[in-house]
C-alpha cells in the first residue's frame, strides 16, 4: 500500500445529475497509481461555494498530502472552485499577478479584451502558485495548507490532463518516493465467489503483502471471476518475484478446490 | 431544486485505482433526476471497514433523507459495506431470517450447501430490512437511522439496477413527492465562454428559478457552448412554460451579443 493519502475533489452539477462519467477522475487514479500513489477518497459535489468548501474541509480533516480538485475555474458565475477552497482555508482572494499575465496574453493572442469574466479567471487565493494552461484559458492554482498540496485544474479534460502531465505529476514526483504498482489478472471458472471466499481467506497469511481482490463476472453457481493480484513497492524484483509466488500458491487452492484456470499471466 | 438530499457511497478500491468507471452511480443520479430527486454528493470509497464507516458518519452530518451505497455486500473478506455502516451507526449486525431465507433458497436451487461465507451475506444490522436480489445472491439492505433511510445495493450493475428499480424507487415515491425534471440544451457558437459569463448574470434575475448551466466544447475564441436550462418542480405545464420563457429571453441575449444559436429545441 502506498503511504501517501491523496484525494479527488470533483466539481461538477453535470456529475451528479446522471449527464458525465466522471473519466476525470478515473484518469486521475490511473495516473497516480503508475506511480505507486492509491487514490483513498473520490468526492463529488455540485457548483456551490459552500458543498465546495465543505468537501475541502472534510477532506483536510482526513488529513491526506495531495487534494486534486477538477473543475469550477472557467468565467461564469458557477466557476466557484477557488471561492470554495478560499472558504475552507479562511485565505483571502487576490489578483494572482502571473495567472492575469497568462490570461491577457491568451485573450491578446485572440484579439480580446479583458473583461471581469476574464479577470476572475486570475483571482487565486494569497500564497497560491498559478499552473499554467496551455491548451485553455483558465488558470489553475497550487496551494499548499498544513501538510497538504491542493492542486486546482480544469474540468475540461484535455486541458486537466495536459496540466497534470505537465506541471502536477512533476511537482509529486519531487515530493514522495517514486513508488510502483504491479498486478495480475487470474480469470478462474468452475467456483462460485461464495466458494472462492474461504480459499482467499485461507491463503491470505501467505500473501506476501500481495492485494488480492476478487471480481464476479457472470452469476452463481457458475460464474467466471476475475482475481486481481496487486502490489505497491519500491523494489521491482522483489515485487516481480512475491507477485509470482502468490499468484502460484494462490492457483494452488483453486485447482485443489476444483476451479479452472481459465487465464493467467504465464 | 429538489427539497430532498440524497447522496451515493459507492464502495470498492477498482473505483478509486482507475479501472472502473462509476457507471452505477452515474445511472441512480439519472433515475433519481427522473422524479426529481438530485444527488447533492456522491463519495467513493475503498474496502476498508473504517473508511465506509467514515463516509457513512460524514454523509450522515450532512443530514441526507436518502442514502444508497453500491457495492461491498458479496461473500468475500472484503465486502464490508454491512460491517461499515454496523460500525457508523454502532448497530449490532445480526443474522436475518428473512435475507438467510433468500440465501438458503438461492443455493438450495443451484443444489449448493450452505458455508460460512454464504451466511456472512445474511448477516445484517438488527432492525434492517433486505432487499431480494432476484439476479444474484448477496440480498440489499434497507435502514431508517434518524431521519434517513440507507439502501445498501450491490455493486454488479445489473442486480443494483434491478434491486433499485423493483425495491428502492417504490419505497422512495411513497416517501417524498414526486417531482419532475425538465431540461434543454441550446447550442450556441461564435462566442467564447468568457463572454457569455457576463450575459448570464445579466440574464439570471429574470430567470424564474430556471437552472443555467454552460458546458464548453472546443476551445476560445471560437467555441461551442451547449447551455444547460433545466427545472425540476410538481406542476408540469408551468415548468414547460418558465423554461419555454427563459429559453427565449436567454437566446435574445445571445443574439445581442453577436452568439449564433446551432441548435435548439424548437
Amino acid at each position: 500500500m502506498s503511504t501517501i493519502i491523496a484525494e479527488i475533489i470533483s466539481i461538477g452539477r453535470e456529475l451528479l445529475i446522471g449527464r458525465t462519467q466522471n473519466t476525470n477522475a478515473v484518469w486521475i487514479s490511473s495516473q497516480l497509481l503508475s506511480v505507486g500513489i492509491e487514490i483513498s477518497r473520490i468526492s463529488i459535489v455540485g457548483d456551490k461555494v459552500y458543498d465546495i468548501s465543505r468537501a475541502v474541509l472534510e477532506s483536510l480533516a482526513r488529513r491526506p498530502s495531495i487534494i486534486i480538485t477538477t473543475g469550477g475555474l472557467g468565467p461564469t458565475y458557477d466557476d466557484l472552485t477557488v471561492e470554495g477552497i478560499a472558504s475552507a482555508l479562511k485565505i483571502p482572494k487576490t489578483m494572482n499577478p502571473k495567472a492575469l499575465e497568462q490570461v491577457k496574453s491568451k485573450y491578446q493572442s485572440m484579439g480580446l479584451e479583458m473583461t471581469p469574466s476574464r479577470y476572475k479567471m486570475a483571482m487565486l487565493l494569497e500564497g497560491a502558485e498559478p499552473l499554467m494552461n496551455t491548451l485553455g484559458t483558465a488558470p489553475g492554482m497550487m496551494i499548499e495548507y498544513g501538510g497538504t498540496t491542493i492542486f486546482s485544474l480544469p474540468g475540461v479534460p484535455s486541458e486537466m490532463m495536459e496540466m497534470f502531465s505537465s506541471q502536477v505529476m512533476p511537482r509529486i514526483m519531487e515530493k514522495v518516493p517514486r513508488k510502483r504498482f504491479l498486478e495480475r489478472v487470474i480469470v478462474i471458472e468452475g467456483i462460485p465467489e461464495s466458494s472462492l471466499a474461504p480459499l482467499i481467506e485461507e491463503w491470505m497469511p501467505s500473501s506476501g503483502g500481495v492485494y488480492l481482490k476478487s471480481h464476479p463476472a457472470g452469476k452463481e453457481p457458475s460464474p467466471t471471476l476475475e482475481v486481481h493480484l496487486s502490489i505497491i513497492g519500491d523494489n521491482f524484483e522483489e515485487m516481480k518475484s512475491l507477485l509470482s509466488r502468490a499468484e502460484e500458491s494462490f492457483i494452488r487452492y483453486v485447482l485443489k478446490a476444483g476451479g479452472k484456470i481459465k487465464e493467467a499471466p504465464r
